[in-house]
């Protein structure tokens, strides 16, 4: 840890918890606050103290309609609702496009979420819906628009399939994420987890069930690192 | 139990086993003998029984070569290699034409078991080999011989992607059948028969891991049912 | 993919999902509507695409009964309660016969779905209920009637042991329904999901727990194979 | 612990093992010896210990052939090689009899030791094999010698379903062994025994996978329980 | 099937069920009644004619106490509340007695439902609650009740520990019942179902999770194999 | 699919497999082929058939050193023991920097192949072995290196817990892979996969068991977006 | 058990339970009272019992503040509602100090549990919460005061990777707690329960899913070891 | 990390790993060299490297005697074969007693590496074996040696229940470790390690199946916090 990465591995001590306020930069995003469990009022005081001492964009996840009500009225910021995210500061729209193409409507939650954070990012999106594999055709007649992306977000549940069709079609980097929309044997979301790990596409990565979240963050991480100059 | 099937429920007691004598009677094929951890003399045995008390085809299957050497050499018989089959009195082929489809080539010694199978019952067979969804073009140049079969068997491990895909491009019955190809989180098929039940590709159906067995007999069923007169 | 065929791989885009209009034209059946966290306003824009877009019967599944009141004040349609089922321009009855058994009183709602889209679709039905091999004499003694059936649904929870039953009753196909009735060992169906898949039967097929939908459409198939010409 | 019941908790020590001798008085049957990881010297000293300090049948389970050879060649005893089973001093056989009912020719080796420690014990053994579910007359056939036995022990890999069927046909007590035979969707014998202990039989009981051992022993304490006179 | 056991293998039609009337003959207990999903009206027809085609005990498990008011104030019956039983014509008790051991005061609900089913089966009940092996002095307390037993059934939830220290004390058959009872790494009953199973103790048998019924009904049996006349 | 992408979509059909020679062109790298369970003349063929239809590099993953040298006597290329892989043609080095971050010694193999793959792509690669978090100041001292690179990859097994650390230290994608290092609790690496998809750090991705050649291909497509010009 | 301890092997019989009133001499803790499940009544009654018949700390656990109201009003008491613990005569601080470290804020429940549980028990605590290793540089800065503990106790959820960095930085006995937060490949604990049995941190040691009073515990048990005179 | 420390996280680079050399200064015990895998040659260079860094006991497990022949014709050592467990400068023995109880013969070489490894860290070992629960009064007859121990490392298979009754028997601390003896439900040691983990002995910890090691480095770490002088 070189003198001049200072500024990386400082964290604050609020008392209830200790806000990473060296992640800003280290990753280039300041730590995200994840909504469930915790008292509105915590919720309000991260987000201030983010705000104090980061300079990008904040992010709340996973809060439901009435607890964003209740944070914005105390510190304004921007809710989209069907992403379940609160978001301040929103990244300025770069040229580093990702889309997100999902397979069913129940699986528009976790697509909302993965192109929101994606958006709050500085990320452009492209939103795919409803393409699964049951009507292959549907999206093969995305192929183009695919294949112009710089990265793709996979959304799947049930089995999962989708994931594997869009890795072949397209050399970008592919982020695949298991719902747990589905019954039975679709095992609220291990199964198309397990299916996209073991998939025969090569080169596509994971990540948790219904987490949209970390597939726009994973997607942000790849954008950085195409921001330097490559050739 | 009505009189005139009394055939269709006898038994015989050849004291190691009770050969199902009225199988042929009640579905149209002798019981099949499983070969593993048999005893060469026993194969035999039951293959006369079996070729005295039966009008039709006779089956041992999961047969290594050394076995089937042996058993020929008693009592004749065709041994398909690639398929671990020993046949005798194979049924002469119907119009009923099953497409047999598999994801990779080392999901070939299932395709293969499910296509000799199918043969010696008397289906038509149609063959089409490695053509899994990370090359979705490789299935989708097949639509037409998938759409001209009555029934479609598809064999793919790691993920079961293409039994979904190919669900949705056909209206015949679709026989899924999960094999233990992969590795990790394939979990020696377990992940691919999930995937293949959790399918969004409605009216799919699916037989046991590396049951290429199972699967040509189930569209020996499906043959046995379209050989009545429906319209 | 032919010109002639060119019908089969069209879709719509209404916005919040794209409907697969080819579907009727590639498997005889328009894409079928899954009720549960959809809105009333699309669950009725989705029907009136379908009705407009397609020839043959529209269906929605897992439709509670004041949904479906609402549903039909808007449209039309009729409302099986006992199947959660709605269905529009349910399709002639034909000769071919699917026999619905189950295991258990339980069992119920699942069974009857199953029937309800055989009927919808075409299908004609016979309904054998509580039937579970805790008194095997009950599935005995309609012997001739599954034998007489064209293909049999199979529905059962807990262990699933009546599916390998049946199974060998009758040389129709056998399609096994696990459900998610009972407790403890039975694991909400995977456990007569895997007994099934394991079944000493051979040739009989599973589809997803409590998929009785999903095991009508498997039927409907192979009606559709049935209705060719063979011999 | 009164005092005349002494007898019933004493151990000794032999340095690598401490033989249980109270057991004999505690549950009227010495220890029995598991034969698999122990040296030969060790089953031999452990044999020598039991013969001295018990006075009934004294028993070494799953022991090859080669091991066995070497046993008696020592120090006499009786060895069921299809039961892998080494015993010394047999009970005198009773009239409570135990029918041992099996699902197919691979459950042979647990059917087999369940008969072999069944008869070593004392209990009259009937052996009924290879009867399972996919030809049901043939344990429909058996219901006559079922029924007349005191217990029955129900062997029985795949998806177990025979347990269920007998477990409904007799009012003795049932005391199921799953096996691990089968592939795939068997899981090693953990779906029978799911689906044996989520039997829709009603007190049915089970015992641990591919144990005909266990079964024998759970069937000799039922035969000790009826040995009292009830009424 | 001899003609004088004609009446075991009857079964009514009563539209919604197919009561088995000749399950009493078979198996000395006529059919019991499981309780949950079924409406009241259907429970009190059920009860009705179940005690109109048989003599014996008649039972309905798992109801709560709504429901039960509402059945016995049609038809009578009394009502056991924590063992959430209905029962009629419970049989006289004979001497055949079931000691109904359990670990801790969380499976109280399983262990009274396990002695309500076996009182009204006739079976005598020795009741002893709440002797967890982490202090194991309560169990050795109990060794004389425990050994003066018939059988005993042993009720037990966490890792189920209970059972194997039991099954090692008595001769006499121990049927082992896991409950859900804890958190975490029980796993809602299937770590002590899986613990039970491998136990060392030597023939002890297992039934479903929480299926105080279900170990009630196998002592049942026992009984009715020791209430012949052995020696 | 417009004309100009004709190429995209081209596959061959050899007999035993239909090389996807179109994939070059779609994803920048000729299908690869994977070694375990091909015979040495079809390992040759394929090869021989990709540099054929292929530009850029052929790679055969999973081959023993007998095999490699059947292969290299008959086609030349270059054998990375290490890795088990066989590379022709490898791409010249680039300027993206993928650093292979190892927790131990056993994990080497995945993490040789993540390198091998990786330089064979073109790929500048950094190796750091051994710096597992029990001595979590090993992966500390590098915390430099790791962050001057522009994507990492992470190879542990057991738990899996330095993903978590890398992937808070860094702001590059970093792409986990589990392997199967360990015992007991560690499942096979089930558990390693597990741990990574439910890791606190976000946006990191997780390929499959032991599969460091998905890992490579993964950064391989993270540096194909990074070489188009983004700001 | 010689004479002297006579005291330990003692219990009661309260009629619904078995108070182990003999735990206190032997393990230095009377029996503490689990609270879910438990009527008002019983808990103030086993309260008032153990607080008669022992001399030392009494505990309830996993109490909610209403049941914990009632019980104060009967019989006084100390509610700590963050750790859901009603404690009685709490011990006299020691200078033992266990450390108790968490990794997020939703760990929080859990930690306090385990915090609460030690104080009563007279274990010196220190309380270090979100600290988990996204960002690792939390945990190094408390590297100090963790070194200085003579415990540690470690609550982390999701991954679980805490633990193997805590276990590699101190030599003090490490307790790991795995928790349920976290969502999808979390599997509700498992996860983070299997990875910490996995780790690389030699000699580190787990309790159960969210047991922080089992973590205090332990710590306890350490503690009384360490209150002998060791050199 | 305060200066004075700086020894404890130091660490080398040897190439092929990195010796973390901070480790004794850090936990008290140089880091233990895992023998699986490794080359004979590997293991001796470490060897060498660890015994000039360190000053106390090196360790190498799980090594088979041909290899460890081989190693110490190198470099001398200790090899205790039941162990497979080699040794150099094992530190001389404390009055920290650890007793080592096991459950049955074939849990003997994991309960010897416990043994062994907790010599050569100077702790004094009492070794219990054969005590399993199927015979209690095995082990209540150690209850004095057991109640005498500063530690208990009890080792079980099987269903692990010989671990709750310890843990409720003494009040040192008690370190379960589950083992892979057993077959069927035993789950090759999953099952006893869960059922440990959900052990009604409150305060009892658990370590990894099979790892010995793992319970007597867990039981070092304790006698280190006990060779501190508290009161």
């Amino acid at each position: 840890m070189t003198g001049s990465e200072e500024g990386a591995f400082r964290f604050d001590d609020v008392g209830f918890a200790r806000p990473d306020v060296g992640r800003e930069a280290r990753q280039g995003l300041a730590e995200v606050i994840y909504g469930p469990g915790k008292q509105t009022v915590h919720i309000v005081e991260l987000v201030r103290h983010a705000l104090e001492h980061n300079e990008g964009p904040v992010l709340v996840t996973r809060v439901d309609s009435e607890v964003a009500a209740d944070v914005t009225a105390e510190i304004g910021g921007r809710y989209v609702p069907e992403a379940r995210l609160l978001a301040w500061r929103p990244a300025e729209t770069t040229d580093f496009t990702v889309a997100i193409v999902s397979a069913g409507t129940a699986d528009a939650p976790v697509a909302r979420e993965a192109e929101a954070v994606a958006s709050a990012l500085g990320l452009a999106t492209v939103f795919i819906p409803d393409v699964g594999v049951a009507g292959i055709h549907r999206v093969l007649a995305e192929t183009d628009r695919l294949r112009a992306a710089d990265a793709v977000i996979c959304v799947a549940g049930m089995e999962g399939a989708l994931a594997s069709v869009v890795g072949g079609l397209v050399g970008a980097p592919v982020i695949a994420v298991p719902t747990s929309v589905g019954y039975g044997a679709s095992l609220e979301g291990v199964t198309a987890l397990l299916a996209m790990m073991a998939s025969c596409a090569a080169g596509m990565v994971v990540v948790n069930i219904d987490s949209g979240f970390g597939a726009a963050v994973a997607a942000f991480r790849i954008a950085r690192a195409a921001r330097k100059d490559h050739r």
